[in-house]
């Protein structure tokens, strides 16, 4: 693969690549993605439509994404022979994707029949119009040559766990085929509409040499209540042609870069990495809706159920809340609207207030089961605590929304049921929570962190931490309701017994440095076995047996998934001195496996923070090229578990920002203190900071900061030095 | 094998059985204990002199109990051809076991080149002198025949953990050979003395045709602060003859039965069950220290490590309060005696107070292992929780004081450390509690029941209770101890701050019956996946996987290993209504796999009070013969797990006498309300009550009761009727 300034290319096609490629060529424009496949391709080849919060569960099947029926099927044969890049002969070969405009294109010359028949497609999902996926496909040859294009909206298509709709109605109107189908467990309608212009779904073209036989196919795709009146919708679509959707579209992602690229100069392969995460980020993220978040595979497929994780607020959410406040404020309504789900859950499970779910689909309730995992040695279901004692979610849930209000100034959300959300999760902790008379505190017992492979563990650090952050979160957040709408807080109160947290923050137990320095990532940790990972790793029998659960290889070992005490670090980084870090850093980093994309960042950012700038670019580059290099596992035995890994995407682009950039901030102060890597020339990014969009250029000779309009007195600190704009 | 009045015979030689009959055959003296195997068997055989209370480590192998030289080894061969039941031509052969006087005895008839050689030989652990071993030994032939008769003190013997122990010297004084050895671990010395009357080590013997050569060999085993002056005290005993010697023993059991026996009539199987369980008991408790318990697999060998568990509390212990309180008063004082062990341990885990050992040795340290089963799929070790988890071991150890002193009516061990032990179990169940301020009660959470298979359960019903029943328990001791001693109450509450266990009883939670009138195991207990035991077993891959542990087929299901609520039932069954009972007899009797020796006698003891007298026949009688038939697993793997069953044996006579007996107590008030199968003519047994023996005789028609002397009016209810003594 070549790695362009703003674009990646593929110059040889290569079968076993077909399923990396699907990913690391991915188009999306939010409302729904497309996997990097070729044209011709079908279901074997994992082409997908991936639609962004429908779901659909078929009988006992794990509930999963919708994807939609391809829009983008055209075969092609010459001379009676199948021009597919799968089985015919392939003289020149180039599959492009673009960042900069979100366009997929490919260009494959076949050797037909003594003819060199040369097939050209471009396609995009439009950034403008949500529902619109366009195509326009080309075909032309070097001698006069008999060409059959066929083209349809496939409706046989890959899934996970079972069929997903039906087709209830197929017919023309007009010029539009009109495809009505409904999904199987909700019967949510789903219309699909196809519009060719320049040929039929099946044409024959006598082509002549060097001619071009071209056409363009728009597609609508609407679901739910965008059906109704989806069909006038569409034709006002068509009613534009190609080169203006085009425009349009392109224009779009011109505003996305204006506000949210980050230059980096001297360093081309940093430079794309960070923009290819800012284009996956960009491509997946609801752009219209705070019906759905992000899925931990983002618009690549059904992997993970198309359900949210924790990922979105942890590591995604940053981007948003720093570069487009629109978009964030999406996401941190998300999880208020899906309260009921986190509420139900904590009823579950004999706990108060909002447990949020560990897979988060459209109604909040938990997509993940208890049985998440199969023991590779006996072929059953392994009981597994991600979905019962990985309570941090709630913790992160509230971080994401408490974060937009303190980055974005904009608090609005507090009376839209956040100030509400915050209270049910802090409900949810305290319930969680038990008193320990003989120590005076309270302590969480019996919960998995971020590290999985150590369950049910007692007072994991990050997890208590965190559950302090609801308790501060929600103080602070009552304050601004008591002081900006006293009415609203006074119902609020009244609805509420608040005095029921009294003394629970200052009594919540969190764990605190040992004598050298180093947190206690759970209760006994130090006790486990001292094991280096390389011996681990020569303990595997079967090559991909899990490493946790309960009897797994790293459960009785300082073995961790992924960083724990260093995401705690990471996450209150302006907490916690140098010291601290380092000891820590030293500490963790030899045990951890990496066994996760969501750890490499954490060890970037304390890294980049505390002076250790080799080791910051080795994990920043890690985390930023996951998705360049797709060298992740593709299969577990035959389950496909590949995809894109937008947690990693927002990942680098907090280990630039908050790590390189040395951003970090508190509820009215903004702190950058740059530290580049000693190649980097120059770090320039943008910082939407209380409504003002500051662009940060940071060299090794100094660091500017700019605002591009005048301010209320923003106070942000430099290098130590304290400026007012 | 047959049965007799009282006794067992094996009247065929059987290889296969080799093993089995090494348990059910065996004889002890509390001192030690010798399995029932031949003389002329080795280490292949399983020969072992187990003793009690001295344990070895060797290496980083499992601690266990030590076997000691064996010294009733004798060889003989006739006309050069080796006399082993293995190997020789066997024309008669029987082995049988006197459980009424503790003798083990055997006859062979060998075809040994043309002669019939008969080998006779009976031996016995002097009951009257612990360290006594006394064989005597006769060959005799139906022709001439030159017979060569070996004997010796074994130093090669059976382990399964590794070596114990190493020879230092090896003499001979006047008559006496001497053996003094020492332990590995501790340097622990042993002395063993061997004195044979009528041969020597090595006998030539031209035998005439119907003449008998006989000899007797007695020996002396001693170990630790016992081998001083121990040749001395040898010789004192080598002084008395064999007849003087076996008269004494005799009439030692004979005492023995006259306080314990259980009379049925009309059901000789069961009978000789109950006799048959009694007499292991009365084999294998220590009669004169208080530095050991019985072990789990009582003196048959090293399974289970010889280490002593809950078994000796809640199974065994109620028959010697019944019967012989100075035995019971040393078990009682064992549990003092380790309460170092049980502080270090509570220590270990973080508790305070005493958290006694799951697997309890001489000093009170764990014997167990975080690792206890090895994972049949991978062969590695699994993490259990047997030793971290499973609490309600310390209740059970207060349980074994505390009911000791309400049956003996004497309370001298508070002052003996009893009421320190108490505390200091009161106070690790209050530092393992929780508390819950939404729900205001105290909860114990993440332990283990009796049940195994469900590891890390939160508010198991019996823990609970039995903490519970701790907190009640030192409440009355503490009482007993103010109207008794003041000064001494005043120093202990000098010394404790008794008032932080204030409400703690009171509001801890204890799981109560649903609307269906079940108590549910622990929380969550209900949503677990309802199956059958046969459709359970259907899914086992790999004959003896274990159930339970991390990912074990039984932990997410109802299948329980054995009784759990109704052991609860079982130790409160005066707190329980019938109807509670027959609702969770009824409920749980089909989960449950009695996959533990321990669980059926629970549900027998509470069939016979709710009036289903054929399901509690079933289950006594299981109880009653699990060490008759021998029918248990005798290896798993390669690792031999065979032994006696003490805690059956205990669960018999608690069947029996709680159960068919009726037999439930106060602290100050018996009652006996006994309900007969109906083909048992009758059930009487001896009650030692507050320091008086009475005896209950109970026919269809009716019940008596009698006291061995001049009461001071104590307090029976026989079926309902009061009666003054």
């Amino acid at each position: 693969m070549q790695i362009g300034t703003w674009n990646i290319e593929e110059n040889t096609f290569l079968k076993d690549k077909v399923e990396q490629n699907g990913s690391r060529f991915l188009i999306g424009n939010g409302y729904m993605g497309y996997r990097g496949t070729l044209e011709e391709f079908g279901k074997d080849e994992l082409v997908a439509l991936n639609m962004a919060g429908l779901f659909d569960k078929n009988g006992d099947l794990w509930r999963e994404s919708v994807n939609a029926p391809n829009p983008f099927c055209v075969k092609v044969s010459a001379n009676g022979e199948v021009l597919s890049a799968l089985t015919a002969s392939i003289g020149e070969h180039r599959q492009t994707l673009d960042i900069q405009n979100g366009i997929h294109s490919r260009k494959t010359v076949f050797n037909a029949s003594g003819a060199k028949v040369t097939v050209e497609a471009e396609r995009f999902l439009s950034m403008k119009r949500e529902n619109l996926a366009a195509i326009k496909f080309s075909v032309s040859s070097d001698t006069d040559t008999n060409v059959h294009v066929s083209t349809c909206v496939d409706t046989d298509i890959w899934n996970i766990n079972g069929e997903h709709f039906t087709v209830l109605e197929q017919y023309s109107e007009a010029d539009v085929n009109v495809l009505k189908l409904q999904t199987n467990e909700n019967k949510t309608p789903i219309c699909v509409y196809e519009y060719i212009v320049g040929a039929e779904n099946e044409t024959e073209v006598a082509l002549k040499a060097d001619e071009k036989f071209e056409f363009v196919k728009l597609c609508g795709i609407y679901w739910g209540d965008g059906c109704e009146g989806s069909l006038d919708a569409f034709k006002a679509i068509i009613s534009e042609d190609y080169a203006t959707l085009l425009a349009e579209h392109k224009a779009v992602w011109a505003d996305i870069w204006a506000n949210s690229d980050v230059r980096i100069d001297g360093d081309e392969e940093a430079q794309f990495a960070i923009r290819y995460s800012i284009y996956h980020l960009s491509s997946i993220v609801p752009r219209n809706t705070d019906k759905c978040s992000i899925p931990a595979r983002g618009l690549s497929g059904q992997v993970y159920k198309g359900a949210a994780f924790w990922d979105t607020e942890m590591f995604m959410m940053p981007f948003f809340s720093f570069t487009d406040t629109t978009l964030c404020k999406n996401l941190a309504k998300y999880r208020i609207n899906t309260i009921e789900g986190a509420k139900r859950k904590a009823k579950e499970f004999g706990f108060e207030g909002a447990f949020y779910a560990w897979e988060s689909q459209e109604s909040g309730d938990d997509a993940c089961t208890l049985f998440n995992i199969t023991d590779v040695f006996t072929n059953r279901p392994m009981r597994t605590h991600f979905k019962d004692k990985q309570i941090h979610i709630s913790a992160d849930a509230v971080y994401g929304l408490w974060e937009y209000c303190t980055v974005s100034g904009d608090y609005s959300l507090l009376f839209e049921g956040g100030l509400e959300m915050m209270y049910q999760c802090l409900l949810f902790f305290y319930s969680f929570a038990v008193y320990k008379p003989l120590k005076s505190r309270y302590e969480i017992l019996d919960v998995v962190g971020p590290d999985e492979y150590h369950e049910r563990v007692d007072n994991n650090a990050f997890t208590n931490k965190m559950a302090a952050y609801v308790a501060a979160a929600f103080d602070k957040a009552l304050d601004y309701v008591k002081n900006n709408d006293p009415a609203f807080f006074a119902a609020f109160a009244e609805k509420h017994d608040l005095s029921v947290f009294d003394g629970f923050v200052d009594k919540l137990y969190i764990p605190q440095p040992n004598e050298n320095g180093i947190i206690e990532q759970f209760d006994g940790y130090f006790r486990l076995e001292d094991i280096s990972l390389a011996a681990l790793k020569e303990r595997i029998i079967i090559p991909n047996e899990y490493l946790g659960g309960g009897n797994g290889l790293a459960t009785t070992t300082r073995i961790l998934k992924q960083a724990d005490v260093l995401m705690m670090l990471n996450v209150f980084r302006s907490q916690y001195s140098d010291e601290i870090k380092k000891a820590n850093w030293a500490y963790y980093e030899p045990y951890t496996e990496h066994g996760s994309s969501l750890s490499a960042c954490a060890y970037g950012i304390v890294a980049a923070g505390i002076g250790m700038p080799d080791w910051a670019y080795k994990y920043f580059m890690k985390t930023a090229t996951v998705d360049l290099t797709g060298d992740t596992k593709q299969y577990l035995g035959s389950l496909y578990i590949g995809g894109t890994h937008p947690a990693a995407n927002g990942g680098s682009w907090n280990a630039a920002v908050f790590g390189f950039g040395g951003v970090s901030y508190t509820d009215d102060a903004l702190d950058v203190s740059p530290k580049l890597p000693a190649h980097w020339d120059k770090l320039s990014f943008k910082l939407l900071w209380k409504g003002v969009r500051l662009t940060v250029c940071a060299t090794h000779n100094g660091t500017t900061i700019t605002a591009d309009k005048p301010t209320n007195g923003i106070c942000v600190t430099v290098n130590k030095e304290k400026y007012i704009f």
